[in-house]
């Protein structure tokens, strides 16, 4: 029940406007015992891959039973679903655009819900700002204990995509892309140790990461490691090979932006 | 009484420095069970009509009692005075600078009183930062339960702005400005529909919306109907009129800034 | 036991990723109840002093017993320590590189225990995201009342930094830096009362201060009293000299970046 109470946010609406703090207006003005939470409001603008990582990477540190918000919407006042989503532990409420796709990915159990019950919209509901109308709304419904069922029925062709894939491109050699660029310029691709065992193995042979300018032979397992300027590989919090310097950005020195091919080659 | 629990924050401080975080302290050091929301900490800096906008676009959300403090508080440590609104359902603790001037337009009942009561503050209280020394402790108080009265008394001669409203420029033509530009790119003006009524109609007649260098002849009722590259009118969630890209800056494709003038011209 | 489930965040992990999300997700899903609080996520990266300052200028408005997360690592999964401080009535976990020598300066009563009982943390535990997998975990179990002791035998050689200090530079002169650039364009130095007194007295004599390109001879006691374009001396609401402007950008008028010297001269 104290677990219900938790909705996190995570959405593009940033964090200048007033736009999430409407969303959050409308979530306590129904149930002001929910306990709000921001992964991030700073989500890349109608960037719904973008959504899909930061939520993927989050949710499942929250206690069973968060009801997680991901907004990511540009097709607001379309066509779109809403839509409401258990998945093993977790509830998620969304745009059916595929934004919960690396969630699917994740969980075994998932049930998805076309949100049809509008006596838990707000009204009248506006075309551009379903988060403030639909989505904020039955988030504060759900946290005061409304059973999921109530607010529409199952459906099983909800949208998922694949999350992009590093391709092998030789017999020694991939070429996969910069996901995303953090705070601190590094350089998260999309490569995991399921794509390359051998090169996240503590007996690793010789190989050259090519991304932007620079040419990458060494690596680290913390960032402390790295030597003044020098640019390296390592295994990332978040599961990924990450391409980073100690106390410097990779992704200014490196000339690499978000979308980047990143070659791997192994001896 | 849980809903008296609720504060919210409207400032210009920034998320960059300890401004916010000393403010929180502030309140939580008064009332640890106090509940606080962020609207925005990001008002433009000194921006009055800017922190008018964002806090009357998300106050009216929130339950009744919700404590809003709204500090854009440029003349902090000058004879401007602090004060206590009762408007409508929601109470607002503020700089009596024209800050709320939109929510004073929007509520019938509104009852404003100067804080004097000192005893309340912080001290000793500067004079570089009231928000932490002065509002934030009335909010900490007010959300433990003091009533109202105790803070001070009433005023009838507060500051109050009227907000810039677009004017009729010929028979079939106006001139609005862009209010604000947020983080999608889209362009909010302050036309609405009670200004140029026809505009917003169903059967709407031909028109042409001028603005940087963008001519607007389509009218969208969502975001996703526009087609690549195309800049359209719209009617947005704040209830004003803006110029829109679907998934791109209207903002950067228009070359407009905050403050541009908008034409509109009705057949 | 209330006041023991605000836990505050000091980070350097930005806005834009789920960093922060993350870790609010581990406290949470230790302890539902937690009370989440940001200081700031927007700390300069790997910036020690950044970090440093900020807590110490807003951990004090706190309630007794709050938990003040401080997480700005460049040296993690290096042989840096965790810790867990005590300090006057406030409790803080960091990792040991000096980013609470500010917070030790202002406390008489300081306890430094070294955090060992890896059986708190999260696992496995990364190499590069101790802030997830240890510090916030650490926070959850803290806030649900386990005793300090649990967590590690106390520490005395714990790493703590001197503050720049201003330097008097001749009979009358002094030079100091500018620490911090704020929102506003406040350049808030590294002076304080105790190292010029005369500056901050009501009788001041006259004075020169220069930095950037600026010469400020003018001192106020609030931003109000500047007027249109004149860079003047402020007492701060950090107790520090700050160099300010009325409604405009002090920083940019003098040409002045974070590190900049000043000098200040008293007749």
């Amino acid at each position: 029940m104290a677990g219900q109470r938790i909705v996190t946010l995570t959405t593009d609406f940033g964090v200048v406007e007033h736009y999430v703090g409407a969303m959050k207006g409308v979530i306590c003005g129904i149930n002001p015992a929910a306990q709000l939470v921001d992964i991030t409001n700073s989500v890349q603008s109608f960037d719904i891959l973008d959504g899909a990582i930061a939520i993927s990477q989050a949710y499942s540190y929250f206690p069973p039973d968060t009801i997680h918000l991901v907004i990511v919407d540009p097709g607001v006042g379309s066509s779109r679903r809403p839509i409401l989503v258990k998945a093993g532990l977790h509830i998620f409420i969304a745009p059916d655009n595929g934004v919960l796709s690396l969630v699917y990915d994740r969980e075994e159990a998932v049930l998805v819900r076309h949100i049809t019950a509008d006596h838990y919209f707000r009204q009248p509901v506006s075309n551009t700002f379903h988060g403030r109308d639909i989505f904020a709304a039955v988030a504060g419904y759900l946290s005061k204990g409304v059973e999921l069922a109530k607010f529409g029925d199952e459906i099983t062709d909800y949208v998922r995509f694949a999350a992009p894939k590093p391709k092998q491109a030789g017999a020694n050699s991939w070429k996969g892309i910069v996901l995303k660029i953090d705070k601190f310029g590094n350089l998260i691709t999309n490569i995991s140790p399921k794509d390359i065992p051998q090169l996240f193995q503590e007996s690793r042979p010789g190989f050259k990461i090519n991304v932007g300018k620079a040419e990458v032979t060494g690596f680290h397992s913390s960032y402390a490691e790295g030597t003044q300027g020098e640019i390296f590989a390592i295994l990332g919090s978040s599961g990924f090979l990450e391409i980073s310097m100690n106390r410097g950005s990779a992704a200014r020195t490196a000339g690499a932006d978000k979308g980047a091919e990143v070659s791997v080659t192994v001896s």
